[in-house]
């Protein structure tokens, strides 16, 4: 099979981006990046979330054309389950599972009031009445998987998870959002995990061309 | 094992609970419904989108707790494999899980301009602008998946996919949006398949008590 392909777009901006390749990178899979054009019309359409024609990130492996980052997740299990991306306890792995699927399809106020970009720190940031139970909600979450599960990851090894609540943990460094010790420590982990500092490094090498791009989430 | 519970909300409003419980009926799991109380006061912070402390649906199967469609759907694909909640070929299942995802993460303005409300025929409906992408989008993917496998269905026999896509088909209906005569079909079918004829009646025959709830999506 030739090597497979991973079409994301902004490594600043771009949190759906960052979920897929986390993916990707622990799965193992043989990939490239092919970055979108962020100067390209419908790119930007669907960075200001106008239009959901252009989707990414995408992944290329062979035949299979596979886009959203838990189709991504699904896929990767299936090619590559020593990777564990889902843990192996059937009662761990249908909460993985859930608080993922809370990520993906819900923290609309989370995401649109502190959009992820990595490169910014806002202190003092004001946040909006309605995203303050997403963060409450995150809380939540990540304070009973830590405590059941014992770290160093939310399900113990780094899952699935921990990808699809990576970008949240740069926002809230980015907006300074402080949370209880146990919970710093956890983002502390995720910022210095290596695929997240490569990635990181990734944004802060970007240029600043797409500023205006900001309000993607 | 205990026979499984799924908590749901409304059959009128709710179509995360519609979807839910399509998937549970679909994997020919044994359980029974638990409604959550409408008049609850943190249900109805949930339903109106205000606070994401109550989760519908939610299975309970033994130890296993599980919300969130998706979450349920891998969770049911693993315990009833012969269901065939996803489609048998690798490119094909990868697809499903993709449009199922979109579905799942995306639609906002589709969701939020057009809430279910099973009871409602609204005529000369008119579509904010902003809801017509997630329209276009959703006929690009029926067209799609209806060409490519053939139909009856979106992958050819049912899969998690149309139970992602049926709260979708009420919502065209309820809102009098129109679309292809091939598209209409796939609509009939999904609206006279045996587990959504159940769901329906449920759904007609709910009482008024929660006309405010409308707002849910």
């Amino acid at each position: 099979m030739t090597q497979a392909t991973l079409t994301i777009s902004s490594k600043n901006y771009s949190s759906w981006s960052l979920r897929g390749w986390l993916l990707c990178k622990m799965s193992g899979l043989d990939f490239r990046e092919e970055p979108v054009d962020p100067t390209d019309a419908d790119v930007r359409q669907e960075l200001l979330l106008l239009s959901p024609t252009v989707r990414v990130p995408r992944l290329t492996h062979g035949k299979v054309q596979v886009w959203d980052t838990l189709a991504i997740a699904g896929y990767l299990n299936e090619c590559f389950p020593e990777a564990k991306l889902y843990p192996e306890d059937i009662v761990a792995r249908a909460h993985c599972r859930a608080v993922s699927g809370e990520m993906h399809a819900g923290f609309y106020n989370l995401r649109s009031a502190l959009p992820m970009n990595i490169k910014a720190r806002h202190e003092r940031f004001k946040i909006f009445s309605g995203a303050r139970p997403d963060v409450e909600r995150v809380r939540e979450i990540w304070s009973e998987c830590l405590e059941t599960y014992g770290g160093p990851f939310l399900f113990g090894p780094a899952t699935m998870a921990d990808a699809m609540f990576a970008p949240v943990c740069t926002r809230l460094r980015t907006y300074a959002v402080t949370l209880e010790p146990e919970l710093e420590a956890y983002i502390d982990r995720i910022l210095d995990w290596a695929p997240m500092k490569e990635w990181i490094a990734g944004a802060l090498a970007e240029p600043e061309e797409i500023e205006e791009l900001e309000v993607e989430f």
